[in-house]
């Protein structure tokens, strides 16, 4: 049993190769360029988020009213450089894309400076966000008879997982910070199975049940109430392209859900121009591309089922 | 490029603003309250598990019949101490919820106590556990043509995972133990996109393949020998309330399947009086809120295909 | 509050009965035999493997083409040992279960020289899989308008994390490689609730959008410019059974989707005849088991759909 070591002496060479493959295919590395956000530092600190809006149920145990401010204010010092620093790394990758440039002089660009700016502007809104978790987690509570309580939601429930984070990542989004919004998401959705694009508006006392499966698209609209199962899409009916050719990546594509619908398992509504009118309810599996008037119940006529005995 | 300081003097008034909301909004904090069970410990426990349940496959290697018993001795004696402490501090919060008190003078109940009787009680119940799941793998491997040998079956198959994490936390979900359940439960629907609520019944030589999106809700009752594929839902028809409008949150709200019947993907069964008799085949995307008698095939007509040429 | 220690006296018995049962149950522990693969080293193997195809996204920073060399080579140098360790175990591991013997004399047969060999081949192919994983990443940003950037997809898309390991895993499975290819598939779903089985055949600039509930099966032939969404199965129609009704484990039985083909959400696709003809489009939902001339649109006839007011 043994490795033979001169097979290894063919190493450097197959390295050379591989390294030549960095400069003929260039649209997928990252060299000799500044340094972009760090996936790691970014999870890092949607954790120190979660524990400032949930605080108790997680890391921290043994908390009151009295200790919780030296937490809290630990917690926010600490975020601040960190958001600091990966916001304003977003910020420089996002002008060099845009200026076709790899590096940039900082002392041009105080990118620096500007993700400061965002990154307390954003801890600025997390009073904001506390307030809309809230209603969410009790439109859980009142959503699902499976819940013995309040904790058990916050605990444990994907639905909330998914949409803590969403509205993390969408007021990231809203200040026109790049890429982490992104990266918040799609994090989220490896944890869940929920597939929430941070562009989209969603409205307080929002409750999705089991959640595996669910898209819901960049630029839909989602009102105050509404209640979704898993498999839903919320996704776009066809893709504009311009008079090249090249996909329109803006305007609404995805469609608008009114206060109170209820959506249940697997259930697709497609297009920017879709509205499903307030209270309505729209059933299992059903497939829709045009709007729905409010109180109205969709469903589909069951398709007929074959019974026969088997053989 | 240099963060300016001077911005960093509005975090303690923004922390404050922060602290705030955490007496406005009471309901989604955990503040002055004994501990709650930890969710690493948890997981922690369940990782144990598995290596006693499934000896030799991950975490150690070269074990044998003569060395084995000082490993699993081991692993059972730290078990029961993180047990003990996880399982009292879940029945000292369902104490506190239901007394709406915040935290309990231990003299007056022994939270601890319970929870070893319990830990015990558990630990107990593991050899059943393992003749069940050895049931399961067999079933896996004869219900699959992808499946090389029984080892790649309990190294890789998430429905073999999700059963697993599953017949221990029902174990524990029928002692009454609270809130662990329900987060070994999704701790394995993270994993997997396989959702089983503690609370289901789940017989012997049980198989899931793939997985993806499968929901199984908590008053289901599943017997011997039953096989289902990506996506399957089984779960409630409508919520019962009751004379205030309150959601029912006992009684049985999701279907029986019978021995031997195989459900195919995507297919949805509802109803807490819904019964599919054995050895019944329920084919894709069926859906189903009536009772099937035994022995019977259910297909969808299939829904008339439209075939044009693509302009 | 006290852990009563006389209890625990009954742990050691626990143990036994424990113990008794991996006589009982041989087929699910793994005691008395070599080493299997160890799933971390896997995982780490994967990591590696992917900082190698994208350098400078993940772990590393600051790499240009003068450092990027010496990173390479030292991770190449780390991955022949790990692969050649794993790979040697996982032929190892064949070898035992197919003359049903727990531990083979290394002297008979060199295990880790051929886990070298294989090992530096695998090495060797790292090249082709960066130019066919750059035509994947080109295709995501051509197929998806809420794309910004070749860098979010690569940071961020699961459809890309699915492939690249797919590619990684199925270059394996074609050097006839046991075990260790299906662990890397089932790592990829759980993260990305795609599950591509490693021996599917998949060609350039393949994208699979938001992802979720994707099952693609072993024998599968996907050709160049595929583009599948959500939910979309590709797999058996029924399992052919040996005299004695045993499952046929070899022969094609999963469909071949021809190039240019787009298949919207949550459509099945079955049969090892079924062809999907080039540049032919599945509408969302559709169940396909017959194959489909080249340049089809398949649509659903919309199941009617019922609209009454709410109550």
């Amino acid at each position: 049993m043994a490795t033979d070591f001169r097979r290894k002496e063919q190493l450097p060479d197959l390295t050379d190769r591989l390294v030549e493959t960095y400069q003929d295919l260039p649209t997928i590395h990252h060299l000799g360029h500044c340094p972009l956000p760090s996936v790691e530092a970014v999870i890092e600190i949607v954790d120190d988020l979660k524990e400032l809006v949930f605080p108790g149920y997680r890391r921290r145990q043994n908390l009151h009213m009295g200790n919780v401010v030296y937490h809290v204010g630990d917690l926010v010092d600490g975020l601040h450089d960190k958001l600091t620093e990966q916001i304003g790394r977003a910020l420089r990758h996002r002008y060099q894309l845009q200026n076709g440039i790899h590096c940039v002089d900082e002392s041009k660009q105080d990118f620096e400076k500007l993700g400061q700016e965002k990154a307390i502007d954003f801890l600025e809104s997390l009073p904001e966000i506390r307030r809309l978790l809230a209603t969410d987690v009790q439109a859980a509570y009142d959503g699902d008879p499976a819940a013995k309580s309040l904790d058990e939601i916050i605990f444990c429930y994907p639905g909330i997982e998914a949409i803590t984070v969403h509205r993390l990542a969408h007021r990231l989004y809203q200040m026109d910070v790049p890429l982490i919004p992104r990266i918040l998401g799609e994090y989220s959705h490896a944890r869940t199975g929920i597939d929430i694009h941070p562009g989209a508006n969603v409205g307080p006392s929002f409750f999705i049940d089991h959640g595996t499966g669910v898209v819901i698209g960049e630029t839909c609209d989602i009102e105050e109430g509404v209640k979704i199962y898993q498999g839903v899409t919320l996704g776009a009916l066809s893709f504009p392209r311009d008079d090249e050719g090249n996909l329109v990546r803006d305007e609404k594509r995805h469609p608008t859900i009114e206060a109170g619908v209820v959506i249940y398992a697997n259930a697709t509504i497609l297009g920017g121009t879709t509205v499903v009118g307030r209270n309505s309810i729209i059933g299992a599996s059903v497939s829709l591309k045009k709007s729905v008037e409010p109180n109205t119940v969709v469903t589909i006529e069951n398709p007929t089922l074959r019974f026969r005995e088997a053989s």
